[in-house]
């Protein structure tokens, strides 16, 4: 038990990652009021029902009100609007922070519209499911990840620090780097293989010479395992890949020069290249395992139950 | 309960595969004796103290004398030696089958060495996991899987009749088709998602701007999804890229073009053509859940005890 780090924190967004911090929040008992923005009356309407929040609004200016902590977890895309909506409307001494997987382009959307009396420190925790909404969210989707923030140059050292020890309240470890260095690690660790996911769904989703049934028949065959991030919400993603445009076109850069090498080995017929290169990925996931981010289990545990 | 389908099996290659096969048929009672032939001493030595078949051989040969079912269970590479050595020992009338991911090479190797009074089908259970070795195996790995025979165009019509009732005494569902649509389905369906995540599990180790240390700590993003058949057999991987070389180049030029295009949206910042994009992938997810081929728990169920 930690105890309450913010009195009232605002959470502008109420999907996967919104929900999920509300739901650790009651949990561990880090806030003593939790205010809610979403757009649509829907997601609002869930909210209330299921009781996620202790205040719901219909606008983000109105959820901001006297919070101490402002937690923008929307699709990036979105923040530079309600950063300049809020923006007039928050507490001297607040902290705003958010949950976006790109963290140049937040510096760049929101910081404009941050008062000077106000704390904006940027973060992304590096924990999430396929799925989306208010009713997708659970406590312990931060437990054991990583979450990351990228303080400005200037940013108030125990500003940080209560932030740092909100997200360990909420089951997380944190580590701090800088914007620009988060988008580069992100790219190869989670943009990328996004993309990959993707595009590989829609390259056998158009291949003529198999029908889309045997695709799904056969799927156990590997191809399943890529479709679930391949089942993300396009607009978060789309977001994403819009603003990170330079780490994601260089590790795309990357990849495509080392899938090129394999193609080579393959028409060829070089046995060694690829058993070596193949050899070395099973060291890569053991660290994984070891290192708390993976399950151990044969087949993601999917073996069905004896 | 199916009742016993061949009195004698014999396992070529005491695996992932050739062990879970043990299991099955012990389980579901579908021989009255199994033997098998494992290379390694050491294998036969973990065979032998889990009482995994009935006999244990050093040699092919000697592990399919009198036997009415013979299953190849090794790397595709090892199929061509040892079908010229176990052609001689063949009893009349026996079928002789094998496991393998791909099967026109299959065809090609093990064909010549078949004597014409055995019936030679092979074929390819769609189910695995990312372990090898003798005791990874477990009975219910082909439930509800689909198993593949691709007879050739004079297969004894009874013969095939029976091995797929074998099959589905393992559990799986069975289809046939020709080799070469085999290779091609097999191809988009598993060989190109091993090929990338092999190629990104690599090209992330690769990286100099962001640790090793980094890409395991922010695994979670996406990345580790990857790392799970990338950590599969690397014997077993390199034999069957050296001999579905055709299919496999060709559905990744069609999965280059299709990333050339997603690269240049990203480029241009064509937001619409990601998002469309992305929005075709979660109903291909969802068709592969209804098939009963994937499991519908968010983050494969990863999800930490509450
Ligand atoms: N999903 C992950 O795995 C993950 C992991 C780490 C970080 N993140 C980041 O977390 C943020 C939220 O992701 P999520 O997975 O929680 O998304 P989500 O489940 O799709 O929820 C998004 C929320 O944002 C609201 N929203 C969407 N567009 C908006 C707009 N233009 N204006 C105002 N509100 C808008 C939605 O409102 P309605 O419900 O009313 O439509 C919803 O409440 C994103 O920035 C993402 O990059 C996601
Ligand atoms: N793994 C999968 O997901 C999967 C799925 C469907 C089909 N398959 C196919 O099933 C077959 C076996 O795969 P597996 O996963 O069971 O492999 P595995 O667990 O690595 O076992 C391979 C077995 O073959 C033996 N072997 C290896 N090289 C040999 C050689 N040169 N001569 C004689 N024996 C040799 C090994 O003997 P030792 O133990 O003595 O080394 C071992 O018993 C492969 O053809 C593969 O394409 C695999």
């Amino acid at each position: 038990m930690t105890g309450v780090i913010y009195e009232r924190v605002a959470l502008i967004g109420l999907g996967l990652i919104g929900s999920s911090l509300a739901h650790v929040m009651r949990q561990q008992k880090l806030a003593n009021r939790i205010t809610g923005y979403a757009r649509s009356a829907e997601t609002r309407a869930t909210a209330k029902r299921i009781g996620l929040v202790d205040e719901i609004h219909e606008s983000a200016k109105a959820a901001v009100k006297d919070a101490d902590l402002i937690i923008l977890c929307t699709p990036v895309g979105a923040y530079g609007k309600l950063a300049e909506e809020i923006g007039p409307h928050l507490k001297a001494g607040a902290t705003v922070t958010d949950v976006g997987s790109v963290k140049s382009a937040v510096v760049r959307d929101v910081g404009p519209f941050m008062p000077a009396n106000v704390h904006f420190i940027p973060g992304h925790p590096v924990a999430g499911t396929e799925q989306s909404g208010p009713e997708s969210g659970f406590a312990e989707l931060f437990l054991n990840r990583w979450s990351i923030l990228t303080p400005l140059p200037d940013s108030d050292k125990a500003a940080v620090a209560k932030l740092e020890a909100f997200w360990r309240g909420c089951g997380a470890n944190v580590e701090t780097m800088t914007p620009e260095h988060h988008d580069m690690v992100l790219a190869i660790t989670s943009h990328l293989p996004h993309l990959i996911a993707y595009n590989i769904v829609a390259t056998a989703a158009d291949i003529e010479d198999v029908t889309n049934s045997e695709v799904i028949k056969f799927s156990a065959g590997g191809f399943r395992d890529f479709t679930r991030i391949a089942a993300s919400d396009p607009t978060m993603w789309r977001d994403v890949f819009l603003n990170n445009k330079e780490a994601v076109l260089e590790t795309l850069g990357r990849f495509s020069e080392d899938l090129a090498l394999l193609q080579r080995a393959i028409r060829w017929g070089d046995g060694d290249t690829l058993f070596n290169l193949f050899t070395r990925s099973r060291e890569v996931r053991r660290s994984i395992i070891a290192a708390g981010q993976e399950t151990a289990a044969p087949d993601f545990g999917r073996r069905p139950k004896e």
